[in-house]
């Protein structure tokens, strides 16, 4: 298989909504993605982008390419560890699930974080997403903490 | 009382750490703040900000001023809700709880979100922390997911 990872660009972002569906559904959430397309777009490629991808491309044998996957983050700040990493999205399209290209995603967060100097990352996982689960769980030094709840605000 | 909310200055850096470490040791982990001081003051304060705050601030009978909680938030980016304001730290000093200071710092945080066109608040809130969460169950509108399991890689 023919995979490639680069850096997410501008012409990327349709199929990554496309992909942002695919796993709010998955989370049982599919009525949840509420941001406009264009705005979207403007906060990854704008004048201040605000988040940054790498996306996973397959090449097939008629040399199409065809993004299946990709991982998103932006940076955040942490009182007790200053600026960090925080993984918002790590998607595989389902066809394409158990071949890796989860962590060839991951490693590029990884090499990412030692370039940009940021001491490690952050993200957040559903407590019944097993397979999920299972996959930061071969991760080496990864630690999954359940003590904290998530407090939501939505203001209109 | 007389207690003023304003936004955070670079002096006020100090004090603000005081509190971060008040809180960790609250929050069973006082060893965890390893941010050096330095970083934590060019990140709110330098070329390019990725921290903002409010501080609540006394001034007594001699008109003697003294800083006694603060938020601290940064800006995330979500893929369903697009930019949100992400609260770090919320801490009203041990002695001053219970004066409803907690409460104007988060209305402070709001008209920052309206002003700003922010959509949402998120934050975190230990699971056993139970005057936080009674707090946070008092304001309008708050959610609590407890469905989320923190993932944190550290990177060295």
């Amino acid at each position: 298989m023919n995979i490639q990872i680069r850096k997410a660009e501008k012409t990327d972002c349709a199929v990554m909504m496309d992909l942002i569906h695919e796993l709010a559904l998955y989370e049982k959430a599919p009525t949840e993605v509420t941001v406009p397309f264009d705005h979207f777009v403007e906060s990854g490629f704008g004048e201040n982008p605000v988040w940054w991808a790498f996306v996973a491309e397959l090449t097939d044998e008629n040399d199409s390419k065809k993004i299946i996957g990709f991982a998103l983050y932006y940076i955040r700040y942490s009182t007790w560890k200053g600026q960090r990493m925080y993984l918002e999205d790590l998607i595989v399209t389902e066809s394409m699930r158990g071949n890796g290209i989860g962590m060839m995603l991951f490693e590029a967060l990884i090499a990412t974080c030692k370039e940009k100097n940021l001491h490690g990352i952050n993200w957040q996982v559903l407590d019944w997403n097993i397979p999920a689960i299972h996959f930061y769980k071969k991760l080496a030094g990864v630690k999954l903490d359940p003590e904290w709840i998530n407090g939501i605000l939505e203001l209109s």
